[in-house]
């Protein structure tokens, strides 16, 4: 059996959902779930479906030129079709950091997490050792100030190589270039330790420890130029109080920030996810 | 403009949702909303749909038997229709709290839960004055012992004349009979001040206190025969700690029970829930 | 019986603890509780002790005096006495917006607030008949940009005739001047519908929903000079989807700012706020 | 430095903070931390204190002798006493289930948690390789019905020449014998996959799931032989949905009880727990 995920978004019109309903319907395709969002404002449509193929003679090729050539043109579709079983492939990036890494590798593992990992880079040789417990190669490229240009090339390579479909920045504590962002636009993947679009940039636990918050949080978010300002894919915050210390801040954030970006990780493997203008649609 | 809900339910299978949304895009209808839920052991397809009709022709009650007609019998659907602006007629049954009361009171007055309140009735006196500042009719019907069924004949009376839809007790501190049940099915609303199925039955604060848990909840439900074990439309925590009285956890309860019963209240009156089993399907 | 609560503060040093319960060993008094917290980069000691005098003999000025003689000299304390009974009087502003106002009366009504409200001030006269039906006094008190300052002394006369001890702005569409903030320095609570620090000033439900936000907040507040940026009680959040418009955000909100706001009223009239820098020691 | 907490507790009377804070300020220490709470209906009064000692002269037997000898008899009081630096020495426990167990080792290896890890126990071979990456022993001893006692022998024997504190059962799929659970009063931390006092026993997810709850939850407490009844440390929920599978409950459900039974660990390595009745005392 052939499982079918397609993500598509439209001007909002007439006549969309019956038109993939029905399409589906006659290639012999059960719908096993089907999520729509409008919004309103912008009269866009965006609409989630899954579907069952049974016929040992369905083809995933012919079935998306078929869906394009009569739907597509007609509504002014735009598609992005996943066969179930093709597991997107995640570059992971690190600093020092164990917390997060720990997590995707865990849960990697387990099968909890449908991605396949097919190296971590790092700007420092720290996490090497946990690296190498899992069995996933690590690369160690330095990047410094004279040498950043350099270094973003050398990744590069790598991830082409690797034919990588999104990168997860798992506390990679550097500023990604434009021109990466460029060529995964909307497939990088950061968690920034705080409740965005509060305390942006370095030492958010510093400054919000400063303003004597009552709750601290985390945010994934997919990376643009601006800094920390992309598109949030998910939150989650916990309380603190006058009682803890910056310290506690970080130990208390740790807990959030691998929470919440494996939860966004989970969601974009799952093709749960789809970006407009600065937003995300989080399909359930 | 016409806008209907539909909710609908049937043995699972191929086409209903071509079938449907094919049927409304041939009355003129625009889709504005869909979402479904298959419960796949039990085989079952579940569905909410808003669909706004613009044609000056639209006849509410054409297109429901029209719908009966060629999809309700073609796929043996269950079906519930309902026409924006017809709002639900709600009694209100209280005792001798008034947290949920002022609630319902002030969002309704607010406009924000849309159902008309023709009357409250309570086995005591203490909120008339409640329902006084707030205009609405108010009924005190004693009820012990010897006069329970009596009692509720009169309430049975009441609710016929001013064609209630629905029932919620809002703390009422009396457990309604089966008959009442019977007449209402999956159309009395409970708040419960414990997180069901922990602490069912009376003083569940006190249960809880004696346990020594550190989160207490509220759980707002369908009442069925079995006491506390109806479908649960909504639940809610808070945290507790070693510092907090059985005093505390009433006063935190309160908060609890207020929002979570106004929750469900909504969920209701806005047409998002299907009872199935004994559980519930509560549309986003 | 007697119940003192103090609430103090002074440079750390050893023996503070070990004076002040001595000292109220020796008056007979029986501690009930004590919490105290240490700012170790700052080098502050706070404390909050509730202690009873079960002697008719006890005298509370004479407490007060030889209390700051003995001890508050000696460690250079900062002290605030409070007599269980006393409660405080509480100016409560609003605007048009009912939902936190209704939640103040009525859990000022059901006795859950230790507070007494000699009246309410409006800047429009919309919430009267609500401040009718509890039965306080309302004076509407029109606020223009030509009449700001003399609407001011008028409020400022309203207050001093009335002993108010603090003022509570419940959704208080205004922005109180400087020398108002002066007279009530730390006395003037606000509920800020964001999660502060992010979206501070007019609309922060449009701004957050502009940026995309997975959780919504709300904040309550000690008023200072810079807007929304005073010391924090208390905040909470809810979450919030791509699902919901900025109609569902003030709506989800409402129910965050009459709840945040209660618990920090709460907090306040129960003597278990300290301010100090621009933060918040805030006892359990 | 020496560090030292001090946990007691005693009939609630007069002059307890007193007699305490006096003592500890004569004997040249320094408190950094008091915090106290009396059961009132229980008349029982409990304590933690953290205080410092400079003095190289200071002895910690010495001073334990002196407190037992002053304070301890005058006020019947049960006292706990700790070094800072002394680390407990934890058991791990363990079956199939590694989501608890990676989190217990990567935060024991980040110092995130203080406690030392002597070696792991399981009645299966699964985890043994996790225990090979963090190179802590791991012991295989089968449990059948058969050899249960035998097998328990083992355990205690394995537990005695380590000189084990205390014991974790990180998902461990047995029940543990009266026998061990004497020699380990209070020492023995379970994660139940439920919110307690729902759902105890076997297959919680699978009643919860049936009973169509809207949260689930988790419960760290400790072990007493009355199964899942034992005195709670934490707890913590998270939100499910009618979308949700009994597969989704597992998969939400682990990620509450490695959190839930990582707050547990790391209260009761700080010496934060204090049990009494079958309840927890949980200082902040």
């Amino acid at each position: 059996m052939n499982q079918i995920t397609i993500l598509m978004y439209c001007a909002d019109q007439k006549g969309i959902i019956a038109g993939v309903t029905n399409f589906i319907h006659q290639k012999q395709g059960n719908i096993t779930y089907i999520d729509q969002y409008v919004d309103r404002p912008n009269a866009t449509f965006f609409m989630r479906v899954e579907c069952d193929f049974v016929s040992p003679n369905f083809n995933f090729d012919d079935f998306k030129i078929s869906f394009n050539l009569e739907l597509g043109s007609h509504f002014s579709l735009h598609c992005d079709f996943y066969l179930k079983g093709q597991k997107p492939k995640m570059a992971v990036f690190v600093s020092k950091y164990d917390h997060c890494l720990y997590d995707i590798l865990a849960k990697h593992h387990s099968g909890e997490l449908e991605a396949e990992i097919p190296f971590i880079i790092s700007n420092h040789p720290d996490l090497e050792i946990i690296a190498k417990r899992f069995e996933i190669p690590f690369y160690h490229i330095v990047v410094h100030k004279e040498n950043k240009a350099q270094a973003e090339l050398e990744q590069l390579a790598i991830m082409k190589k690797h034919k990588v479909d999104f990168i997860v920045l798992a506390r990679y504590m550097q500023i990604v270039s434009a021109k990466l962002i460029e060529h995964y636009t909307h497939k990088i993947i950061n968690i920034h330790h705080s409740f965005l679009p509060a305390f942006p940039g370095a030492k958010p636990y510093h400054s919000a420890f400063e303003r004597g918050v009552k709750i601290i949080g985390a945010t994934s978010h997919y990376v643009t130029e601006e800094l920390d300002a992309g598109p949030i894919i998910e939150q989650d915050i916990t309380r603190v109080t006058h009682l803890n210390s910056i310290a506690d801040f970080i130990e208390k954030g740790r807990d959030l920030e691998r929470i919440v970006l494996l939860r966004a990780l989970k969601l974009h493997c799952n093709r749960k996810v789809m970006v407009y203008g600065n937003k995300t649609v989080v399909f359930s």
